[in-house]
């Protein structure tokens, strides 16, 4: 394989996590270290349009600490976007800039760290290059709470947003139950068309404070018979701790809050969620004539890195560097995903999915992972996630607070 | 001081806290060493109502390691009340009948945690026994999260509180800011009439990572001034950050949720908070034109122990031990109070203060702590507050999740 000498950019895109940050440091650091290769680094400002906008930093000039601390600071630290790029016989004006950014920086090595739409932005920028004959290799570096990437057994960012979702809800559960009077408790977990993280709520059952019911956007949502589920729970025991996932709908594609209102789209066209949890809590209060408390744990669980998994941060940063490793040694156009060879005890390789695969494919958790009235789930998604969450991430402190990485975020650009 | 042989009961009442099992802890372990003069310890279920209902556990029979696993179980894990004692020129039924549980059991020691409203409990219940000449040696020990109880330097339950809402601000700060969008987020923390919560946020704005303004209880509310201090911000950054307390409200008395709305009033005949966030989201987003989110930190800010202060968890502990120890020596109609010797190191001591003095008596942020404009807090509460959150109680965990104390609670009920 022939050496291929040149700059490297890396870019973040889509919502953040608490380790997003860690596959940052992993591309950095691994970087810095074949400078012989790739000459400088530059960290994009918000994804793909800091490339556009020639928007971005020179990470060689960054302090090597800080990077060590953006392995523990939660959210994107350069920034993230949500930008789709066009289809590339629709309209080409994107990527005639990018190839011309490219061409300008001499960037040889494009990472790029996000989901699904993400896998799907490198593949076409990835494609478009090869087309113009300019040598860049490509490598997606994955990233999502929602854990719905294909191919690989986990993707970062699940397993701290799970153990988050399932520390609190063992709180939640003990808190429910501090009086004797009657007592429903509807927490809204994330995951739009995928229930892994809602079912990371079962973690907390495992240990005996965990819901009574779970509802995931891969069985049919019933209201009804969510319904008599409850009334059935909470007349034997005054208490009922339900999880629902935003993303649940109907059989015929209504989520929870179209029930009652408007419900917004963002720039991929999705339907933006949340809500569920008060719309639910209105609803059951009204049905069964009790206090019925709505949870939604919003973003405080995509970036609770103060409770972060150290297994996650460890992947991401590795996937990082993997990608790096694997786009100096010839690949291109290729995730880097989890491979989980033993749970017990647990342990992982790195293997490479071809863009084209992951883009836009989602993964849904099994329908045997998912009890038969589709309200849990079973031993086999317990025994898949609980090794994700065993260790803690150990942020380091200041004040008893996150210490946080302070980049100097130094322009790269070149007028 | 005469020594008074017999047993002890010990109660908890009101919101749970992460700590208040600690206290409860400290009660038991202090009297389970003191065989020779309290027989048996009990814990009653659900505090006074327990009492009322013979319906307690006989605490001597629990595993002594279960008890320490209590001090990092957050809630209540007796189970805790809301109930009002009538005032006893009006009704005395429910004195009577303490008399007469108190009599059965031979209790000679009575301690109940709680805040203002339980330590008025305490001492009318102290006052009653008195006056029926029934010897009876009653201790409040301090219990609240919006540390608004007279006296003491802190409550119990405040600082794991303020840890967990320093650190979760500081992690939605991140959050905040990874699109370059638009973008004003409305925090909602606890706190009836007190800012002490609340203003736990700037705590993560002595880590540069917080609100850029803060709305407290102790300054009225000015709906139209809130509007003109965002819009300032927000025109010059594009972001604004807004920490308010459920308990704010408007010179008249009106809080927030009660421009839209209805307002539920609980047994004690407060008004039922919450809700100011989503109604401040949605009129910021009418009157700006811009998105915003609002996030309630519900119940997951009381109950936070996985991120629990160790100062508070000791602190909890001891009040309840001291508690105990003091009424063994002889004093009745005290709430055992934390007097901070020095904040650099941080020290403390433990002092009395007359039930009578606590007993509906609320403790406010000084307003010489408050900006002038009223929006936010100086560097005085940092001083005061930044020690109690210093270092983590490290509670332990299995499989990476807490480690709650799991009771046998054998009653202890005669019949």
């Amino acid at each position: 394989m022939s050496e291929l000498k040149g700059n490297a950019i890396f870019g973040q895109s889509g919502g953040p996590t608490a380790v997003i940050n860690a596959s940052a440091a992993g591309v950095f650091l691994e970087a810095l270290a074949h400078k012989d290769v790739i000459g400088t680094i530059y960290g994009a400002a918000h994804g793909i349009r800091g490339i556009l906008e020639e928007d971005f930093y020179d990470i060689s000039q960054e302090d090597p600490q800080e990077i060590e601390y953006m392995k523990t600071t939660p959210s994107s630290e350069l920034g993230s976007v949500r930008y789709k790029l066009a289809n590339v016989e629709d309209d080409d004006t994107d990527y005639k800039r990018l190839l011309e950014v490219f061409k300008k920086y001499d960037i040889r090595y494009f990472f790029y760290n996000g989901g699904n739409d993400s896998m799907d932005t490198c593949n076409k920028i990835s494609k478009f290059m090869q087309k113009s004959g300019y040598e860049c290799r490509v490598m997606g570096v994955p990233k999502t709470i929602d854990n719905d990437l294909y191919g690989t057994d986990h993707c970062p960012g699940f397993s701290s947003a799970a153990r988050y979702i399932a520390t609190a809800t063992m709180e939640v559960y003990k808190d429910a139950r501090v009086y004797d009077t009657g007592m429903i408790t509807v927490l809204e977990v994330m995951g739009r068309n995928a229930g892994w993280l809602t079912a990371a709520t079962a973690l907390a059952g495992a240990k005996g404070c965990g819901p009574d019911l779970i509802y995931l956007p891969e069985v049919d949502f019933d209201l009804e018979q969510m319904l008599a589920d409850v009334k059935k729970i909470f007349d034997r025991e005054k208490k009922c701790i339900i999880a629902v996932s935003e993303g649940v709908k109907t059989r015929d594609g209504k989520y929870i809050p179209e029930l009652v209102g408007e419900v917004k789209v963002d720039a991929f066209g999705h339907k933006q969620m949340g809500g569920a949890a008060a719309v639910l809590a209105q609803y059951l209060e009204r049905e069964l004539k009790t206090k019925v408390r709505g949870i939604e744990f919003s973003l405080l669980q995509r970036c609770a890195a103060h409770c972060g998994s150290k297994s996650d941060v460890e992947e991401a940063c590795e996937s990082g560097r993997e990608a790096v490793r694997q786009a100096l040694a010839g690949k291109t156009d290729f995730m880097v995903g989890v491979d989980r060879v033993s749970s017990k005890p647990y342990q992982v390789r790195y293997i490479l999915i071809p863009l084209s695969e992951v883009a836009n494919t989602e993964r849904k958790i099994p329908r045997e992972w998912i009890n038969e009235a589709g309200n849990g789930v079973n031993q086999a998604y317990i025994d898949y996630a609980l090794p994700l969450i065993a260790e803690d991430a150990g942020q380091p402190k200041e004040d008893g607070l996150p210490r946080f990485c302070r980049l100097k975020k130094i322009p790269g650009r070149k007028d």
